[in-house]
């Protein structure tokens, strides 16, 4: 099998391991970088690696709208495209057509919509979803789903998680017609089901009985708070097999996962990192720091003085808050860096943390350490 | 003698040496990137550095504004704060200011202006040009002048040209005050005299009298045209001592810096490929690409085939025409350091071509080359 977990072990309901594929490893638990119009925004790819990313997600959405599936499957398709050869996620595009295409009408076949770029029509199906995915050349491909909106009503949610699940079965059906599994690409589940227990325990043993290479949590960071996310986690992983990855989709802040690793979470992918370098707020190991605040501007010291990436290396938090001022790019290059690579770390130090059984220490250092962050000049 | 130009080899008009400085040998003829806010716009300064730039240079205009010259003085400096270790020239602020600037009064003190940013009121005169330029820590000071507006009748430039004499003098005076020569610094002067031979002529003279590490000719590429910008330094530089380096200030274009060398120039700076960097336009070796044209779009092939920065070896214009149209910053960052590279390169091939006394066929097989720029798909 290409796809394989390993785990290596276990402290409390949170685990640590490899997932093994054509690409390349994937340490698990595993925090991947946003991509999504074939770019981790403002980073060289080889950047996002030095950070420490072994996977990182692309948007079906937004790279069949531009530059196109077909156009990038002609060019070799999307590691060569943007020069990452390392493990891609594609999602389905099922979670940002609702977000952001116009005009959308759901049916029982898929969504019709139009661009949010140029208003031409396009439709995601179950079908195209699996067909733009495989075209991309992605090695972990998301089953199309539609994300339960929040709050939605128990009717909704049922409803919404049932058309999902019709959904999965298709995506399953179209995903081994083109020959997925053969090509060196793994399919995912989402587990949706809104903050309603049984229909999560539903979803997962429908996606169960279809079967996936893995399985995700869907429907969660959408407003509902962390405490609702940790209890639907609460309920969800434990009926998830233990021998395929658990990702939990679009989370999240680094407090999120570190809870969501303790109950048991593998995958996580978040735009928090990237666009919050963009717009100057840094996260660090004494919580999070808006470099817009004056007292930066004079500041020599670096960022995070226990941080490796270059921006901590080589530059004051004066220097980086000048380049914020300045709106320079170098400023979103270097706090982009920065943000991902502190993700990365935490993501080795809750993997060294469960290895050696002491990852209730460590998200309880984590706790202690945060909220330090606009920490005054000494 | 801290900065001292040795001449290697010359073919014609045109030189080929090294310029010894404390931070570093500068290969001439150079090309300094413009680093105008602490930083060459959406690069690294170790990417700058692979591209092969040996100085930089710095915006005092700018840089008085935000960050403020004693707030990177009390940072340690410029090349500390932006991470360059190596040479910087920073202008004088004289042509910025009257670019840039608002409600601005030009007496025989200076000018007396206010901030495009905040609208703050500030002062720029020869001396407190030659204090801002030494708080940065600058290698290379300009002196203060007034760049000479085109056209300007004969009487307006030689007044111009007179006032920016005597305010040589007085940078002169101003940086021998401040112990510059001692701290590792070196001071250009600026010829201007705007189109007219004798001026020129006049104004090296004056500035030969006073005495300088190196000279600079100013108030060109102002919209005179390649042809009259060439005659001037045909009137210029030979009247310039050959042992100390010349500078021609703004300049240029690809085509212009080497009509520039074979004139008899050894340094020059210009935002061309960093901002045609961040606007899709790319200089090669076939002439000039606009990554905007369609045609671009399926194109597996790389900018500039014989080109060896990360965006030639690792991506298509296809991506890079990608980039560009969803307005991704790496898009600026690839193009910008191809730009930048390909100005480095151009200026090894010249100093190369000089030493080997092959300038004139250097030159013609360049120009050859040129206007193939957007070559159709093959």
């Amino acid at each position: 099998m290409s796809f394989a977990l390993t785990i290596l072990a276990a402290d409390g309901a949170a685990r640590t391991g490899v997932l093994t594929t054509p690409r390349g490893d994937i340490r698990t638990p595993a925090f991947m970088p946003v991509g999504t119009a074939a770019t981790v925004k403002a980073m060289k790819p080889e950047t996002v690696r030095e950070s420490g990313a072994d996977i990182i997600l692309g948007n079906t959405y937004h790279l069949m709208l531009r530059p196109g599936a077909e156009r990038i499957a002609k060019l070799g398709g999307l590691h060569k495209f943007m020069n990452w050869p390392r493990p891609i996620l594609t999602d389905s595009g099922g979670f940002q057509v609702m977000s952001l295409a116009k005009l959308r009408t759901i049916s029982e076949d898929g969504v019709a919509f139009q661009s949010h770029i140029d208003g031409s029509r396009h439709v995601l199906s179950p079908e195209r979803s699996m067909e733009i995915q495989r075209l991309l050349g992605a090695d972990i491909i998301m089953a199309f789903d539609e994300c339960t909106p929040h709050p939605a009503d128990y009717t909704t949610a049922q409803n919404s998680m049932a058309l999902s699940m019709r959904w999965a079965k298709r995506s399953r059906q179209a995903f081994d017609a083109l020959g997925g599994s053969l090509a060196g690409s793994a399919l995912f589940g989402i587990v949706q089901g809104s903050v309603y227990d049984d229909l999560r325990r539903q979803s997962a043993a429908a996606l169960l009985d279809i079967g996936f290479d893995g399985y995700a949590i869907g429907g969660l960071a959408v407003g509902e708070g962390q405490a609702e996310m940790f209890r639907v986690l609460e309920i969800t992983a434990p009926v998830l097999p233990t021998d395929r990855p658990r990702y939990l989709m679009g989370v999240g802040k680094p407090e999120d996962i570190v809870g969501a690793v303790m109950r048991g979470v593998d995958m996580f992918d978040c735009v928090l990192p990237t666009r919050s370098g963009r717009n100057a707020q840094a996260f660090t190991r004494r919580g999070t720091v808006n470099l817009r605040n004056a007292r930066h501007q004079d500041d020599p010291r670096p960022l995070d003085e226990d941080c490796r990436c270059s921006a901590c290396r080589s530059y004051s938090r004066a220097y980086l808050a000048h380049l914020v001022r300045a709106d320079e790019i170098l400023g979103s290059m270097l706090m982009t860096e920065h943000n991902l690579t502190y993700y990365q770390d935490l993501m080795a130090g809750l993997r060294a943390a469960i290895a050696e059984g002491r990852l209730a220490a460590f998200a309880a250092d984590f706790a202690a350490a945060q909220g330090a962050g606009d920490i005054p000049v000494l």
